[in-house]
């Protein structure tokens, strides 16, 4: 993810094509920026974060001429309509709402240097993110041994984010420094992340990646093969109770019960200090379309059918062997080990 | 399932079309019926022992004008064929032994006769099947409450069996007493038996069916959604584990953890008393294309990509609350609920 060279774009690799088609889209219209959200060409609760910041800027662009007032309100405006996108993931209105104390920073300067700093603004998180995502690999590295099998969920690598990643920056960095691995990428049902960007960014590095269905989680572990879980999130209570692409709270509860560690990671933007436990976050619901129709060469069910489609779930930190961050790894209580982090940051 | 009006051929609904298409094919060749279980046109535990039982007897008819001992070895070659085309669901072999007692049984009588008591035969092993699928389903009614959520996975609806279903019979049954129930079908991948055949049915009969990704079982029980999971099997060892399609085992991991009893339904023919527990039972591994390409427009991972695709899974029985046969509901402790059965049948 980054500017187009005359700074009037974001210029995004549109993940709804991938595997098969590796295609930049250049985005400046507030609608076609808000729908990238949408429709998942760009996801991963990182990466949405900085793509909502550098999305304000450009739509900033716009309103060059207006008064501070005028200006401050349609950032207000168009940052509500950004932030409505998806409800789930913390960081896509934390960053926003950084945007807009920024610009709240700066109601005595004229309107065009405002924008320049909110450019500034949009890369100063990107640059964050990419030395989060370093530190999260690292703190994540010393829980990996030689010849480790690890299973993922999702995408959490650096299509999720800006480099590195959550959940596979350990991976990868454990390959890169020359371990041996089998990592097992779950498809992850219904929009195939796990199969379409998870196993592609990792066969590209050339870790040992093996592809499964979501429901065979379990004979994997039953059957040994699987040392440490590793997944990224989208939010984490004060409790450490924590959300992420549906399917996890099944893998974690798996986990427990083959005595497997199970382990989130996210930069420490994820934690919200607003949200007391799992119960109060919001779990975004998607269309039926996506389940039964989605992907396929024909409808794979009747057409009248119900469908229940959840975009995430909350595992409950009882599960959560550690939650690590670029601060480091948080274990229970995490009241206390996430309150901690809360006031380092 | 049936023969054909001249009784040369077996008429099968293929299960591959649907629920787009209904194409009934009529199978006459050895080798179309053999490739018909393995491709899954014809598919269920006991309705691949069905279909096996029709499928010897249509093979029997080219070696009418043999002598005994030339026509004994014809069968004994194609039974092998055909009990080699999946090697998990017990009652394929069971069935198939079926027919080799009885052609043995007939060494002096003439060819011709032989041939129409295989065709007897297999009428009375679908016979069976239909009033032990009934017996399942009363006693598996006695355990569904009004209003219950109920979870199921794969088939086990009237297209996998001859007539009512195991798992889904005490569904169906439930249904025709007028109880509201509200079902959740998970979508079993890489073939998608619950989206395709399990939803059809249930919808076709009118019951509230709503789909699912497998991975959203977690989310659904923890809702409160379901107060009872019912699933078939392929096979059941002596202590009770249990063989079914690859998901089952982690939707009874996660029956327990959210304390929800967790049903297996199967004929006593499913139970084998040669197998004392489940580490003895074959799981079949599939083709990758299954995960990586069947189905979809567009392949969704890279073609280099290794995959896993084990067919099935096992059950340990100490996760399960019940195995539910026509001659009753089974408890633990199994080695000795189902010897009680094995000698009974």
């Amino acid at each position: 993810m980054c500017l187009s060279s005359d700074g009037t774009a974001v210029v995004i690799l549109d993940q709804t094509l991938l595997p098969g088609e590796t295609t930049f889209l250049e985005l400046r219209e507030p609608g076609e920026l808000r729908e990238a959200i949408v429709s998942l060409r760009v996801r991963g609760a990182p990466a949405i974060g900085i793509f909502a910041a550098y999305a304000l800027y450009i739509i900033a662009r716009r309103y060059s001429a207006e008064s501070f007032e005028g200006f401050n309100s349609q950032i207000v405006k168009h940052s509500e309509l950004l932030d409505s996108a998806r409800p789930t993931a913390v960081n896509l209105s934390k960053q926003l709402r950084r945007m807009e104390r920024l610009v709240l920073s700066l109601a005595e300067s004229p309107t065009p240097k405002i924008i320049d700093a909110m450019r500034e603004e949009a890369g100063r998180i990107q640059r964050e993110d990419i030395e989060m995502c370093k530190a999260i690999s690292e703190h994540g590295l010393a829980l990996i041994g030689e010849g480790f099998g690890i299973m993922t969920h999702c995408n959490a690598g650096p299509l999720a984010t800006s480099q590195y990643g959550t959940a596979l920056g350990p991976i990868l960095l454990a390959h890169e420094h020359g371990m041996a691995l089998k990592v097992y990428s779950c498809e992850t049902r219904p929009l195939l992340q796990g199969a379409r960007l998870t196993t592609y960014e990792l066969y590209k590095a050339g870790v040992d990646v093996t592809l499964i269905c979501d429901n065979m989680a379990s004979i994997v572990m039953k059957e040994g093969k699987i040392n440490a879980v590793f997944v990224g999130c989208d939010r984490v209570a004060m409790n450490g109770d924590t959300a992420n692409k549906v399917g996890t709270s099944g893998l974690a509860v798996l986990a427990k019960h083959y005595g497997i560690p199970f382990y989130v990671c996210c930069p420490s933007s994820t934690i919200d200090s607003a949200c007391g436990t799992g119960v109060e976050i919001e779990i975004e619901l998607r269309e039926p379309q996506e389940i039964k129709e989605m992907f396929f060469e024909k409808p794979v069910a009747p057409s009248g059918v119900k469908c229940y489609n959840p975009s995430f779930d909350v595992t409950e930190s009882s599960l959560i062997t550690a939650i690590i961050t670029e601060h480091g790894v948080c274990k229970a209580p995490y009241e206390q080990s996430l309150s901690r982090l809360g006031k380092r940051g």
